[in-house]
């Protein structure tokens, strides 16, 4: 292959308008989650993926009817996971946690847990020991969810969170996870920004198959990118090509939701909320 | 395995404190190349890899003339590359100055001409575009630098630069283009910082070897990073096991220069010069 002569991408389809779902932290920092679960309905989303603490503030209860009475699909139900610590209470406590949080995702009628599941713990240097407690937990984890026909959705994270977020880096390490724990209710939570530089992705999209795709998240990568957690972009706004990673999981199947999941201190968290909302719908439509 | 049960970390041996190697961008804000050459001579540090705008500014010959006076040794000379561009004026202008630093170089005495082979070109999200270009400019470097002796280095990038650095981000690609192009005259620059996170990092370092490993840049990750580009650590203040990664070096074979790259405008480039290579010194003995 010469120089600037690689394979032309394929056409874009489209995407299914109605697949669009709002993680709920993309509006976090205007609206409460009674406000975010009216706003979507109001704009004709039917899809939503809520996080724990928002749930906590509006209320289990209140929040699983308000998403009832909506009639919107929750995506998936944000997070889990957390499992590496220093001590044998740290991981009790991460243990019990996280099966409260498989109950409420239960309660919310969730596609999937998403497992965030961790970092280093504090003033260890052992990566290896966290992706081994991480594989440990995950595995106590599925003897509660499995039973309850909880799917976890494992979910990788850009290596820049490797110390301190998660020390699952790759949809490769997710694989790997699926196939030593069995992937009966365990699978893998794609998001966009977390992987489009992997060149090995194609291959494990494919992998994975239609079977442990659980969620699809999407949102942009920012040049300059001005701070490692806050500054993720909109759709369009960046230099990911979505559309080439969801015919990646098309490819194999996958019909579930396109979640968009945006972290933006400076910029979308600082307009109003359904401004935001209404250009979710049609970044999704253009750049999705 | 049990949770918390990992393998415990080997014993660390201590480095040989000739192999450490200043990369001169660690005080580039407060001295100029001559001044960093001296000081390093002065501190018995008897390897530097310089910056190609640092030789500028104090003159080639100049630069050439004052190493071999301290009698130095040049562990790498930064950088080549930047491959990717949207012209056919843009790729040509690149190769021009790639031929330059090769020569560069030569000049230097330098062990290689380290790589950062360039991201996206402008308003491009063609990723794999990009490293068609890459691979593609490598390989006609390759054809100048080869008969001239000068080995190249591919540096694989964190991820979080594949947008605007460098579209090779894991040891495993540079192992790739390594056997693409043959591995004569071509192999790889590790930085601890880029590639710590990497579940792969045992098996590609195993698979890159004594004939690819040509350069061995070590510092620490900080957490919380506050900046993508300039918030790097000294060894010891973050959570990279460097010794853990040396070690995987040297089980093959590797005995170059250990090269302390530390980019920290605010903390590192803001002490007095003298204190930050005293500060090299003992780290490099102590956590490196």
């Amino acid at each position: 292959m010469t120089a600037g002569t690689a394979a032309p991408a394929a056409p874009r389809t489209p995407p299914d308008p109605g697949r669009l779902s709002i993680n709920t932290a993309t509006v976090r920092a205007q609206w409460d989650l009674g406000q975010i679960l009216d706003g979507c309905a109001r704009l004709g989303i039917r899809g939503v993926s809520p996080w724990r603490d928002q749930v906590r503030a509006f209320g289990l209860e209140a929040s699983a009817r308000r998403v009832r009475d909506h009639g919107l699909a929750v995506s998936g139900y944000c997070r889990g996971g957390m499992f590496p610590a220093s001590t044998e209470a740290g991981r009790r406590a991460a243990r019990d946690d996280n099966r409260r949080a498989v109950d409420e995702a239960l309660a919310l009628g969730a596609r999937c847990l998403v497992l965030v599941v961790g970092g280093l713990p504090e003033g260890s240097k052992d990566l290896a020991g966290a992706r081994a407690q991480v594989r440990d937990g995950i595995g106590e984890l599925l003897d509660h969810a499995r039973p309850l026909g909880m799917p976890l959705a494992i979910e990788p994270l850009h290596p820049m969170y490797a110390a301190d977020r998660a020390c699952v880096n790759t949809v490769a390490q997710a694989n790997d996870l699926c196939d030593e724990l069995g992937d009966d209710g365990l699978g893998i939570a794609l998001d966009v920004y977390h992987v489009w530089w992997d060149p090995d992705l194609p291959r494990q999209v494919a992998r994975a198959g239609r079977r442990r795709l659980l969620a699809f998240h999407i949102c942009d990568w920012l040049v300059p990118t001005r701070d490692l957690l806050l500054d993720r972009g909109m759709m369009g706004d960046g230099v990911i090509d979505v559309p080439a990673v969801r015919a990646l999981v098309e490819a194999e199947g996958y019909d579930g939701a396109h979640e968009v999941e945006i972290f933006s201190a400076e910029d979308w968290w600082k307009r109003p909320p359904e401004e935001v909302l209404r250009t979710c719908i049609e970044r999704h439509r253009d750049f999705g």
